[in-house]
């Protein structure tokens, strides 16, 4: 079968530097940074919603940048946290790169922060090419999207280092099976750290915030 | 903030031709193309498990292109259906295009078919730029995923005529408001036309089966 490949590599090239400027920027400010991928619908801005008033408890002064194709929706929903947020819109395109990210850094204070949260678009596939200069990489699963999406979106998860498993509360109302999702996250890289939570019931979310705090801090 | 093109000029102008050479070998062999979009995990697969035996009741012979960026898993789920089913694998692309599909024909034989499903890649952002030569474009909707997508995602939802609204077995465990997507839906395109169905609870599957074999009838 005939393969296209729509993303050049000096496109690549090109977001690679910005982006090992941007990890240098991060680290001399003292700011980690996480980049949160996902289908769309998995609950990224709710998980932020849950995570942020957390970690905050814990002593980690977050902020977010927010990616979508279309609309400040999702920056709107944050505002009420009280945290730095800056909304890109990236008006059709499908990822984040890390010009864009450069650029929001302008409307953006870094010495007050921990911790930055870049929530990319939604979109399981474009995303995982484009290095935001980040420490950590997670992908949050919505329990509805079904089991099988570790194996048919390999991309995202094999560039990851954490997937957050989210709308546990949806598991009995649907086809979901943990142990298969778990087991194939594992068989495509072991090292993935898995978290189950649901920002509905509040399951799993106090473990989740604990264990990035102590990621927060431990540098 | 920054615009970002991906996806240039040029190659969707190669799209645009190869797409209409298609559109007149589906217009001649006598068959209906539909070209199906969604978020990953909202349920195009299933859709089509339910969808194909109600309209062969009704004297439709359908088909399908089955597109991912990994495994011939949705292909697999088909087989029992005992149709030609053709899988594409992008082996990383985010889409399908034209050209995919003018070779995925050498292998389906159209002379037998009414009706070609192409499932799309789960993504409901880049396939929004690429015409396949479809005669109907459809969102398959899923309620898990939340009520503000075609808000966020309005190239897709600009570019189709139907939308279905899968999942509505899980409306009473999520804030998913049907009043409001379809306001936003026809906010967006006053002509779309929408469903409401479960492949879980067959709510509403037989209603969109009749209204398909008669828009493939009607020509």
């Amino acid at each position: 079968m005939p393969v296209k490949v729509v993303i050049g590599k000096d496109l690549l090239e090109e977001n690679r530097k910005k982006a090992s400027d941007l990890r240098k920027r991060f680290a001399d400010a003292g700011v980690k940074v996480i980049n949160i991928l996902s289908a769309p619908g998995a609950g990224k801005t709710s998980l932020l919603e849950e995570t942020v008033p957390r970690v905050r408890k814990l002593g980690i002064r977050a902020g977010v940048i927010e990616g979508d194709v279309a609309t400040a929706r999702d920056a709107e929903r944050l505002s009420p946290l009280g945290i730095p947020v800056v909304q890109i819109t990236t008006l059709g395109a499908c990822h984040l790169d890390s010009a864009m990210i450069w650029t929001a850094l302008s409307e953006m204070d870094l010495s007050g922060l921990d911790l930055l949260f870049i929530e990319n678009v939604g979109n399981l596939v474009c995303p995982s090419s484009f290095d935001l200069g980040e420490d950590l990489r997670m992908v949050v699963l919505s329990t509805a999207e079904g089991s099988d999406k570790p194996a048919k979106y390999p991309a995202a998860f094999l560039s990851c280092q954490v997937v957050v498993i989210n709308k546990t509360d949806l598991i009995p109302y649907t086809d979901f099976n943990v142990e298969q999702v778990l087991a194939e996250i594992s068989g495509l890289k072991a090292s993935i750290k898995t978290f189950k939570v649901s920002c509905r019931s509040k399951e799993g979310l106090d473990e989740w915030s604990v264990w990035l705090a102590d990621w927060v801090r431990q540098g």
